[in-house]
């Protein structure tokens, strides 16, 4: 009797705490996400992120190179550009980090609907990776004024405002001392998607002014 | 009878209009601050806002200058600056703006406790107010690395977060697209502010490292 009555605790026991922790995973996922990454970044390997982001469940296979592949500013940026599914806005002043380019184009290749605003002085830089990213068959849409597109701005799927001082460059990765606020809240997310439904019409191709010499 | 029955209501109504007036009231100054600022900020006068800070009650004297002085991105972010009552901790990558000086120096005349970390590279550049700042008696630290102090954060009384993309230059006031959030939410202060306390330990001069020729 004491032994039956004992197991019965203990299932009770056992039953309760996987409850909780079923309880606390599913207030986790709907806590609206709010993170501060800091960088430069410690150097990491996310060649099994992209890999898994492009092959879901595929088995996983060991990169050669001699990088750590651990949780890092840089990782944990770019596992929050990956979970996109609908659309990803990108509103950046600088951009010619490579390995954050092959997640865009990863995005792009799985159907996220991906457009990018930047400055028009900075995309021709030496290692820009937007001519890649038009090249690839991504939107890209650049001012025509004097003062700079300044942003470093991601909104993914409409409701993940990604945001901060980090131009998007291995040397701001790597060197810099940086902040990116990563935030679900509505009344921040609306301000920034509004910022960029008015920048992406304002810098619509069709409204560019072609000054002629001869006038 | 009906008269004093009337009067009664209209004093019963009145109350309940006050009461609730000083309800909503409350509830704002209680709600934290949420807001985002928006660059290029149309041109503003902040004589008023300065000499209201400098003197507040005293009778306002009229600026000769031309400008507006609206409501402007700019305006909202002196005034939150100059909300500062005991503390003002600056990690700006750039400062070369003479009106956020001005506004940082009566802070400090104030008896607002001003620290500032900087970028070493950036600090010296034309225009820039950091020398300023230093003979106004200012406690200013800068980095000793090759990468950049690329922060644009200011944290007002242990607070209030102003973060974004924003350098404290005349420029990126007047003509870039930048961004500002002001941000009086915990957990984003505490994670910025152990930014600040780490930088500004690891810029103590008395850290600095002197490499001599003869070596």
């Amino acid at each position: 009797m004491r032994a039956a009555g004992g197991a019965a605790l203990a299932a009770l026991v056992a039953s309760a705490v996987t409850a909780v922790a079923l309880a606390v995973a599913a207030w986790r996922r709907a806590r609206p996400v709010r993170e501060v990454l800091f960088f430069p970044s410690r150097p990491c390997c996310i060649e099994a992120l992209l890999a898994e982001a492009a092959e879901p469940g595929a088995p996983a296979r060991p990169c050669p190179c001699p990088l750590p592949s651990g949780d890092t500013a840089l990782s944990r940026l770019v596992r929050r550009l990956l979970s996109a599914r609908r659309s990803l806005d990108l509103c950046l002043f600088s951009f010619s980090c490579p390995q954050l380019a092959r997640a865009v184009q990863l995005l792009h290749r799985r159907g996220v609907r991906v457009r990018m605003v930047t400055d028009a002085q900075y995309m021709g830089m030496y290692g820009s990776q937007v001519g890649r990213l038009r090249h690839a068959g991504i939107q890209v849409r650049h001012d025509q004024h004097s003062g700079y597109m300044h942003h470093k701005f991601a909104i993914v799927d409409r409701r993940m405002l990604i945001t901060g001082s980090l131009n998007w460059t291995a040397q701001a990765i790597q060197s810099n001392r940086e902040n990116v606020l990563v935030v679900e809240d509505v009344e921040y997310v609306k301000a920034f998607q509004d910022e960029f439904e008015r920048i992406w019409e304002e810098y619509n191709p069709a409204n560019y002014i072609f000054f002629s010499k001869k006038q």
